[in-house]
């Protein structure tokens, strides 16, 4: 079985190096804050001192971390995988960044005889802690095969979808479609709570036909219940947003839609509520309504 | 068994229809366009002269035609369901027409001693031909008590949301949704496209996590083989949303992605594209980016 390092224990990381450590690989552990890796060492995880001593004893490295910065410090920096990193170790960056950068320290592994795979996941720290993140790769044919049993224990579909940063443009289309899907849901239920109707039974009605959509399902009865924890932040939506806009300027893509989400996500990013879940982006919808949509336990905030 | 009445064999109604003769209710036909009836009586159907002369055979009635003119016109009309309708019946009104309208009808069956349901349905042709629709039903619980097994036939899902009106409430909410997630998968499709990754294997890689939705399933490898066949058509989308623009200015609600959907389609109908399917959306985004998504087959029109 091939040692295992994994680098950032944030709100995903820490399930999927739990799916890991339970799957029986020998995983050694870092992370910027060092006790969110306590409860994985109680289950038999290993600590290390820095990226690059995570990489000198491992073969396959996973880096899941904030921004397109924080991978290249984690990887790139004075004490990054590149310079504990074995010849023969492959590099797995499970973080959504800029898919240039991505090539470019894919370019720095090779150079270390490491190669690299972009392989982001979507699917909300549910699927982080139940295994059934969808997986998107970037990278070699014969490196996604050596990965595939590691990202199994993650996740519950595997795409390879091209070369080195490709894993990361579909995981930016990937953001397109979850923002677009939200802003749609929160719209309807402002709709529905104007409108007289009971908003849960409404929900409940058009959640199995073609409304139907894993935001509906799984984000819908949080606002219902005006539960605003986060699967996935307005901050790191935000961040992710601004991936796909720079990308589509890139490209020569208009994203119209995207484009208007992410100025929601500001309005809500300036009143303090970064660290709520992208849920909550029906706030800037009651905002402009003026009013907010009750669930059955009508709690307010 | 109750007899039951069926007026109205469009994209959904004939697949309904068929539903109810294959379970063994006894029918009684009406539609405008009398052709559109012949295989639904080879299988055992009874055709009747007009909506009228259907209501004077049956228990149940049920009408799915196009606009609020076209139900009361068969209901309220010179030879429409009213003036045959007996006391005791029960009509079910399966199309989606303002709710406003549907309280007024339902009035006037009242004072012939005939009940009325709102119900109408989300889930496409594929989800009336396969009796997986999802109902959203207003009315009494008496009615819908009785109404049950007839709807189970045609649907999956049937959802009693209220009085008079709210299945129609409930049935455009449901329509904000379904547009909206069609805008989002449409714009992450292009993303795709001009970011140079294979799209069908982008689109596999995130319909399976958070990603997800019906419309992403049902219609995105429809825009990738650039087939326009509709589930449901532009016209037909249109005038639902007219009737989202209409009842959200009614109650006071502001719906501004589903109004800048409607002038996207708007730009279509004059095209010509009103019968294509409501996924043609992509053709009004794909005039603004001056480029199509080409999918394997990468046939374009």
């Amino acid at each position: 079985m091939e040692q295992v390092g994994f680098i950032g224990l944030g709100i995903m990381g820490m399930g999927m190096a739990r799916r890991l450590i339970d799957a029986g690989y020998p995983v050694t552990l870092w992370n910027r804050t060092a006790s969110r890796a306590e409860t994985l060492i109680e289950q038999g995880a290993i600590w290390a001192e820095s990226p690059r001593a995570v990489a000198a004893r491992s073969d396959i490295i996973i880096t899941i971390v904030s921004d397109t910065r924080d991978v290249e410090e984690v990887i790139l920096g004075e004490s990054g995988v590149l310079h504990g990193v074995r010849a023969g170790s492959l590099v797995i960056d499970m973080s959504t960044i800029s898919p240039v950068a991505t090539q470019a320290i894919a370019a720095h592994l090779a150079r270390q005889g490491a190669a690299m795979l972009d392989a982001p996941v979507s699917g909300g720290s549910e699927g982080a802690a139940m295994g059934t993140l969808s997986i998107m790769v970037g990278g070699s044919d014969e490196d996604v095969a050596r990965a595939r049993p590691v990202l199994e224990t993650m996740g519950k579909r595997i795409t390879h979808v091209g070369g080195n940063g490709a894993g990361q443009v579909v995981k930016l289309m990937n953001q397109i479609v979850v923002v677009g899907n939200c802003l749609a849901m929160c719209e309807a239920l402002l709709f529905a709570q104007k409108s007289g109707v009971d908003v849960r039974r409404a929900w409940e009605a058009i959640s199995a036909g073609a409304a139907g959509s894993w935001m509906l399902t799984n984000r819908g009865p949080q606002i219902l219940e005006r539960d605003w924890r986060p699967g996935f932040t307005i901050e790191l939506q935000q961040k992710d947003l601004r991936l796909v806009l720079e990308a589509a300027d890139q490209v020569g893509v208009p994203v119209p839609n995207t484009a208007h989400i992410f100025q929601l996500y500001r309005t809500l990013q300036e009143r303090g509520l970064g660290r709520e879940g992208n849920h909550a982006l029906v706030k800037a919808l009651e905002a402009l309504a003026g009013f907010q949509v009750q669930g059955s336990s009508g709690e307010a905030s």
